[in-house]
């Protein structure tokens, strides 16, 4: 059994029935071993109102299996069918200015629509009756990337209600809701559940928690949506095989977490490119990685979505080309197809699926590459993606081992950090992107960590500025002795978006004593200079002044303090370079005793069993050579687009 | 008697009943001595309607009284309670996209609305009816912050009736709004005033008079609504209390002098960083003045306000802290807190009331700073406000004087410009800003005026741009024998908005026999160069050919004319650089024997009575010492943040 | 007979009637020969509802007439007024979020809606029965800047219902349209054409088809619409007039060639200033040209709309003075408002008519200068255009020639660029001038073609990035024998915005064999560097991975190829720079004996008959003389905004 297998995104619906073989063929002389089907096929499985169509599709799976290929099933949801919005226009989702979204594109339903949700059941059912128990079928994704395209958040009359109904159920009574929300503010006073409106097309910003609690809300109908079609796959003969769903990149509007309990294995699509162009990067970083993406960034994702599924992932959707969505475009590198791939793997990744096979030369995504032309012919990508294929047929299967640094993600910190910001650029997927970077630096192995996780076994525990931070989850860091390292802004509301009775950091305050006084929110140009270990530094952004019985490890030119530690837990005041977070950690980890190993810039390492990969995005060509170990695959030179492979000398 | 109290904004509605007495007690402590109350209270004086609570206001104002606090009372009209707007939807305002602006925030409520009219006054005269003659009140605020969040102006099928029959009032009949307007172009005649629609969501740009003119509605709908509330106090058995308004800065969207004759003092809310962030300044000025603010910013709204009252002004809410509504929120300086204070009272403030007491840890203004923690404890600005009270009590006491300078603003002025902005950075309070703070860098005291106003006593009268000026006025100016210094673009459209018959300036042709025959609107990089006094100077912006019977006092290098005078009145018929127009203020006061002294960058002064008030908002420590006087009040060094004091040697 | 002849715009009803007496003798004694009127006077003319008053137009052409002014009489269709508005109010527009657009500015209607088709033939054939025999009127035009105010595309319900059965007629059957489409991208297949709905408000992007689509049917509104009022004439005794619509600049959001063929001139709206301020100008260009436009953007349009009408067009209205419509109004060069007519002329203009004779002090244009000011005095640009009409008078009267290149302009192409861009910077009119200017910088005289024209007579035949080309065109190409210079991301889409299945450039591959594999679109600041013939250059925006035989003749500093040739046809595959483009023509040029004469920056020669005009739009004089040919006006010193005329010797 290989290390990782390799897979590809396919519409036999887009082709010709009599391409079908020779594609399959083409495949599987790739060493292509996975096949995903189906996920916007509803119109033509279900051409009319309770008319099923199964013919072609059993055809085109027997084609693909008749080539030993495993096929991943999708349900057909994200994209309802027209006569179906002609019945039901209530699925329709609003916008945030009241504006009904139209059909015409995809992903035109409202998660909270009870309408959608039996027929969304009704065709899942349907599909799975069909196949749950096909031989070739190894695992089912539902839908198809949820939340894409700002549909999360709907505002609906219809949403309205069924807010209303969760209220209910999340607040004891009016007058709790009324507490927690501080409506005596404005006289926004409510004497009724039914009197709550939808937050959107106020005279001024709506209340904080009220916007919080919508948030919630339409995260909670994500998990329910996808719970119901889950439990459908496990009331089902085929229940062995895996579930997953296909998350994205850079996407924080519901809960991951909570999705991921009821899936087996989280997949999500990554284009290193199309989010570099897109993404809060610099401009130098933008031409830096222009062909081969930052270096950090699939890799966050990467150990982003194995926490999601408690050490379960892959990539579903693996950019092979110029992708068609961002504002510029890119072609990669001709290296990238297989060098992403392959940092995927090292990451834990159980398949890498390529989207998509051949590119269509038709519709909204034509300028897509793929893997094959829209002629069948061969795309840039086919020789790269083949290559890889061969490389991981010849590396042995090993799991994911356990990190030395876990790192808080939490999504409802990221909705209150959007409601109230404060600051340009301090949202909050960017901050513990910057905390990661830094560690990354040091070739550090990173284990992200929910507010649920057992903290046990980390010796190194980041909290990156994280807004809500439960009690329980510290007093579990408390537990298990890990040393703590806090980013400013940590800790800074409670649950309902409000300021901790005891002030920031709120329950962290339990570790380290300190206390937020007031915050510096500090426009771009604005700095406060200090000196650290001979080097001049400036923090930017967000600096707190804080009240501590000890004196802070630094004062800034102008008298600010910043650093506050207690024991082994720190707490970093300010928003600071990456290159400073990186000194803080080697002082962390220096204590601690934890192996690291300083990186150049823009070259990374990880580690999984025995193997230890190396990755250079730096357009300068870099050497190494692992300790202790052998290379399997690749040179100690290492240009841009290359990776190599040791294995441990001991194992 | 002091020369001015300090006073609070408090809402005792937000804490626990056990702590006012306490939180009364700590006021009194820190030398506070009025406190504003009940601005926002209506959900709580009248949980459900005709229902009304006064047992707490009751309490919460004995409890103030207890401590010898004043209170300034107010109405609760700026957030009718959600159970009012279910009961009369046509209360919320709409947007110039037609949406309606929903519950959820404040301010949600349409000047124009009948209905809104008669519960306004039910609330506010049930308010009075129990709170006038209460000894403890020397004060009334009515609503609170008229147009903030763009509520001026409402678009609702209601709003254009009522426009229809103001228009009725306004134009003699239809064929006289015709001409008035200028409707023959591109046939947009009207047969009757039920035809005239609101102007929004037109095709391209509604007609400039019709904007115009439903401008002046919606200001003078505000008007009505503020006079028709006056108008119970007046009625009322305390109608020897004074009212008062908190208007706003950076704010034109209404005619607050048309409001002010219906006060007895302005007031305004101050917060220098918000609007140093928000504002037009430019990104140097938006650092180096970061945590102080801008040297003539608070300054010009204290001289514009004192005029709205004919003379009496103060300050309803002065920034303690970082404010939580800019992009970025600066935390101040420590001693900003009194610093802002101190010259507000150097303008002629009566009292100066920080907003607020205490930081609510809930709703959308939780991360406002006051002068409390949420927890109770001092906040940062707590001992800087308490050294000010005691200073202000060692101050005698001292009405304001005339200024040698008037310089005129004109709301209806602010519209025209933005309706018609003709180029980029030409905006009427900008225009006005400009003069004022090259006025200001001479350290000369500055009244402004209106239209309507007395020019008698004033030496120098600038006109700063100001597009319609009425020919009265300018008679009154040639009375008063007054050195007029004219910038572009005043006078450069009648009441309806439209070009002058003999061309701009219009009536200031009376006074300066110029004529523009064209302006060159320049775009950024455009510039005319020219020397003067051996310096250089750049035009920019915007550049008038102007015909004259005598030379220009200037050629730029391209030949082009500028400054035109007759006698002691001048037309700058460009915008200028400040140091320049600097200059030829020093020109016109040796002139006019007016004294003047040039202060260093950042550094200002301002006489109130034979005191002398000296201001350094630049990083640089200034030496200053004032001259035929003797210091009362801090030193003749005077670092940031800083200020002094003299007294007249012969006072 | 002169080489053209000078009009201008004229709106009687702006003034009154006891000044047009003087007003048309000014014009006279101006050198002024034709006056546009009454294209903006429907409420005139028809005060109510089928009440017409024809007295005071009559009285109006009487009075030019009595001056020996020939009319060019307009439809006023362009603005409905109120009472028609009020009856239909399914005439006005919808907005692409739904919102209908209203009255109270001009062209507030839709071109599909039938009640404005009927109501717009009834008020045209009413003012044709009134005109059409009157002598003093020598043409026609109709309507006003058709589409101005993004008026092409409306989103009403009515709309759509038209939109559906356009699709009946283009596609043969609702699966035709499915497959043309690729709906079964996304299930988004239609199951009868009742189903389409308009593209605007879709939860992503629609598909591209269906844009396209919609646009066709758009332009085709427009295209019926103009064709509908032009039988009126056709159909009346005055058909022997002219017939003209006033197209504008930097606009193709319809398809004018299909409008001009039912035109007998076509004549367009010439803003040099308006447009230099809000085009894609660099910030350079934009200070370096502001008072006299940029040197090839007129020129552009002139041969652009001398294509459209087959050889005949005019200027309809020509900018004066300063515009009020840009965001900075710069105010041109005394010299311009000749230099504009003069340049006009050079490219074959039959009349230059200025906007507008008379400044109105009111309205929204009130800032829009004119050739007299408001007062009726001589505005600055009088002068200048009373000095062209006797210069012209001198002149003797010489039709166009065909010029040596061929430049393909495509309106759909630019829908499809819109609706797909891929890459900043790519847009089709930006690349279509790209080019005009790389060639115009060598002297050259540019015809526009488009697909439908006949190539013979062409040297070289310029397809500038032309997103879609048919098969045909080339074809004709071939035929012709024209060297052909073909640009990155022409042929890259066939009609229903799909990619060609040979991939691009489509059918070009018959003159040029090679396929385009990807294409690199690069984010500004991304780079390929190259030299050539000793020059560093560098590719940006876009460049395409080419599959050919032969090897490129560049091969940039990464090893990308660049630039294609077989035999006399050339293909740039990548955005390049303007004097790379030109050293690229140089040499095609060359090998076709073609004569060129490579001019410096901002220089400009173009040739009419036997003469040869010279334009200097740079900053710096320029030496000039014309070869074998004798000077007639001007001298050979250039400077700034002035201009010279030779005549070839032996003529």
């Amino acid at each position: 059994m290989a290390l990782a297998s390799i897979g590809v995104c396919y519409y036999p619906e887009h082709w010709p029935r009599d391409t079908w073989a020779e594609q399959a063929q083409t495949m599987r002389s790739g060493g292509i071993e996975l096949v995903r089907i189906a996920e916007f096929a509803w119109s033509r499985i279900e051409p009319s109102p309770g008319h099923f169509d199964w013919e072609w599709l059993d055809c085109a799976i027997d084609t693909l299996a008749a080539q030993s290929l495993q096929i991943i099933m999708c349900t057909p949801t994200a994209c309802p069918p027209l006569w179906l919005i002609e019945r039901y226009p209530e699925i329709l989702p609003v916008d945030s200015n009241d504006n009904v979204r139209r059909f015409g594109s995809r992903r035109h339903y409202r998660f909270a629509s009870s309408v959608y949700r039996c027929e969304s059941t009704r065709i899942s059912q349907a599909v799975i009756d069909r196949y749950a128990t096909h031989p070739a079928i190894v695992g089912w994704q539902l839908d198809n990337e949820y939340g894409c395209h700002e549909t999360t958040l709907s505002y609906a009359e219809d949403d309205e209600r069924a807010f209303q109904r969760w209220l209910e159920t999340r607040h004891a009574d009016i007058d709790a809701l009324n507490e927690a929300w501080g409506t005596v503010f404005w006289s926004q006073e409510y004497r009724s559940f039914a009197e709550v409106g939808r937050p959107n097309l106020t005279v001024t910003e709506a209340n904080p928690a009220h916007r919080l609690d919508y948030w919630r809300f339409a995260s909670e109908q994500v998990r329910d949506f996808n719970a119901e079609q889950r439990q459908l796959l496990r009331d089902s003969e085929g229940s062995d095989r895996w579930v997953t769903h296909n998350f994205m990149g850079n996407f924080v509007e519901f809960d991951h977490f909570d999705v991921g309990e009821d899936l087996d294995v989280a997949t999500w699509d990554s284009y290193p490119l199309g989010f570099l162009d897109q993404g809060w990067f610099t401009d130098d970083e933008k031409l830096r990685y222009r062909r081969i993406g930052h270096p950090d960034w699939a890799a966050f994702h990467h150990d982003l979505y194995r926490a999601v599924c408690r050490g379960r992932f892959a990539v579903m959707e693996q950019q092979p080309g110029p992708v068609n969505w961002a504002q510029s475009n890119a072609q990669p590198l001709d290296s990238a197809p297989a060098f992403w791939g392959m940092e995927a793997v090292a990451h834990g990744a159980e398949f890498v699926s390529y989207f998509r096979y051949q590119q269509l030369p038709r519709a909204q995504e034509q300028m897509h590459a793929a893997l094959r032309l829209p002629t069948g012919e061969e795309a840039p990508a086919w020789s790269s993606v083949s290559q890889l294929a061969q490389e991981l047929g010849r590396l042995p299967a090993f799991g994911s081992h356990q990190a030395p640094i876990a790192l808080l993600f939490d999504y409802p910190s990221c909705w209150a950090g959007t409601i109230q910001p404060h600051a340009p650029g301090m949202d909050q997927l960017e901050s513990t992107f910057h905390y990661y970077c830094a560690a990354r630096a040091l070739g550090l192995d990173i284990d992200i960590v929910n507010t649920k996780s057992n903290l046990q076994g980390y010796k190194m525990l980041i909290i990156p500025g994280t807004v809500i931070v439960d009690a329980a989850f510290i007093a579990r860091a408390k537990t298990a002795g890990v040393s703590c390292l806090v980013g400013a802004r940590s800790g800074s509301r409670d649950e309902h978006c409000a300021l901790p009775q005891e002030l920031a950091p709120g329950p962290i305050q339990s570790v380290i004593p300190v206390r937020v006084l007031a915050v510096d929110s500090m426009r771009p140009g604005a700095t406060r200079s200090f000196n650290y270990a001979g080097r001049s530094f400036e923090s930017t952004r967000w600096h707190e002044s804080v009240e501590s019985d000890s004196e802070p490890q630094i004062r800034c030119d102008d008298g600010a303090g910043l650093w506050y530690s207690a024991g082994s837990n720190h707490y970093i005041n300010a928003h600071v370079p990456e290159a400073f977070l990186t000194m803080v950690m080697q002082e962390i980890l220096a204590e601690e005793t934890i192996q690291y190993e300083a990186l150049p810039e823009g070259f990374r390492i990880r580690r999984r069993g025995p193997l230890i990969f190396a990755f250079n995005f730096s357009p300068e060509t870099r050497h190494f050579e692992a300790k202790d170990a052998h290379r399997i695959l690749g040179s100690s030179q290492i240009s841009q687009g290359q990776y190599a492979i040791w294995q441990h000398a001991n194992d």
